[in-house]
């Protein structure tokens, strides 16, 4: 009984994500869904990324509690939307269809959606969004793909961040890699520093492809 | 409807806690929940306790999948259990007496549970512990406790590591503090290295004298 009812649940998030899809489509907008575990630098991944990208973005954060990336994005200019969960591990389909319906984004827009901070409950949810990027900081150590392999599976892109701490952590590239092909032999991966700039470049340049193909195919 | 359900498992998880909290008295267990997001380093701390902690120590290990950490604790000669969760995103508290019928621990003994890595889901679910530490990486960044207020809430302490970083990383410990302050002014703090062993005494000998008064009151 509790699996049929868990089946419903992620059947009817199914449903709501393909809703997502098609209304992102209708209003232009390439969305990219970012998972990590708290702590790993996607608002600095988001503040890079918007500065170099030659295309407009926007931000949808999700937090438990607080608008702090809100508040900073916002005062950078890159227009941002809160959701608050109270509580809640992750964000679902429905909360950012309607988010849509208050947050004004323009068309051609690539709409971050920066997801709750977490390395598990994220990976079930499904937004709708045309790409779906796992990030982590090699503080976090090299196991992760071992440890939380569902969240790595559908990933298109895989960015390791805070590539400058490589001198003072023991994160060994080669156990992660391995870890991740074993679950995922397709996700590109990215090596970045959002405190140096190293890698950034080459993330940006993937990103903009993807997002000049998807308006292509608009 | 929902709220409701959610308040019927809430109340059957505060229900099995408390029968858990009498099997850990008649098995003489002094049980510490060890909470932290991915990679802050709760093995590493549980390796350094266990090396100076004058009492015997044993670890349950919550992880989605692998059992990396157990192996890497059973080969240093510290007993450990791996309760592998499938995806879940916590542990719950008839995983841990379910784990106890065959997880043959002495009495006195000091049980580490090391939980699934997550800030947000483990807040809500006790498990009959004792203490319930959180951990963090200073990595991570100091607006946790803003972000994820719920699962310092009820904390019993606070364990900064990564300390070595400190020079690397932009961690304002004012702003931790005062954010932590808000919403647990109770939390003792330990400020930790698990790498250079920075912090540790002071984190072991409270530990110590917590584990002696738990057993004196047996």
């Amino acid at each position: 009984m509790e699996i049929s009812i868990e089946q419903d649940i992620f059947k009817n998030e199914a449903k709501l994500a393909e809703e997502n899809r098609q209304l992102f489509s209708q209003k232009g907008l390439m969305v990219v869904n970012l998972l990590a575990a708290p702590g790993a630098g996607k608002t600095s991944l988001i503040k890079k990324t918007a500065h170099l990208l030659k295309v407009p973005t926007a931000v949808i954060e999700g937090d438990p509690a607080s608008s702090i990336d809100t508040d900073t994005l916002n005062a950078l200019g890159i227009p941002a939307y809160q959701i608050n969960t109270e509580g809640g591990c992750h964000l679902e389909a429905a909360m950012i269809s309607k988010a849509l319906t208050e947050f004004q984004v323009e068309p051609n827009t690539l709409l971050f959606v920066e997801n709750v901070g977490n390395l598990i409950c994220t990976a079930f949810f499904p937004l709708g969004e045309e790409l779906r990027v796992v990030m982590l900081s090699i503080a976090e150590g090299d196991d992760k793909p071992y440890k939380y392999p569902d969240i790595f599976r559908e990933a298109d892109a895989v960015v390791i961040n805070k590539l400058d701490l490589k001198p003072h952590v023991d994160f060994r590239s080669d156990n992660f890699y391995k870890g991740l092909k074993a679950v995922n032999p397709k996700a590109h991966i990215f090596e970045v520093s959002c405190k140096n700039g190293a890698g950034i470049e080459n993330w940006v340049n993937w990103l903009a492809v993807k997002a000049a193909t998807f308006w292509a195919h608009q």
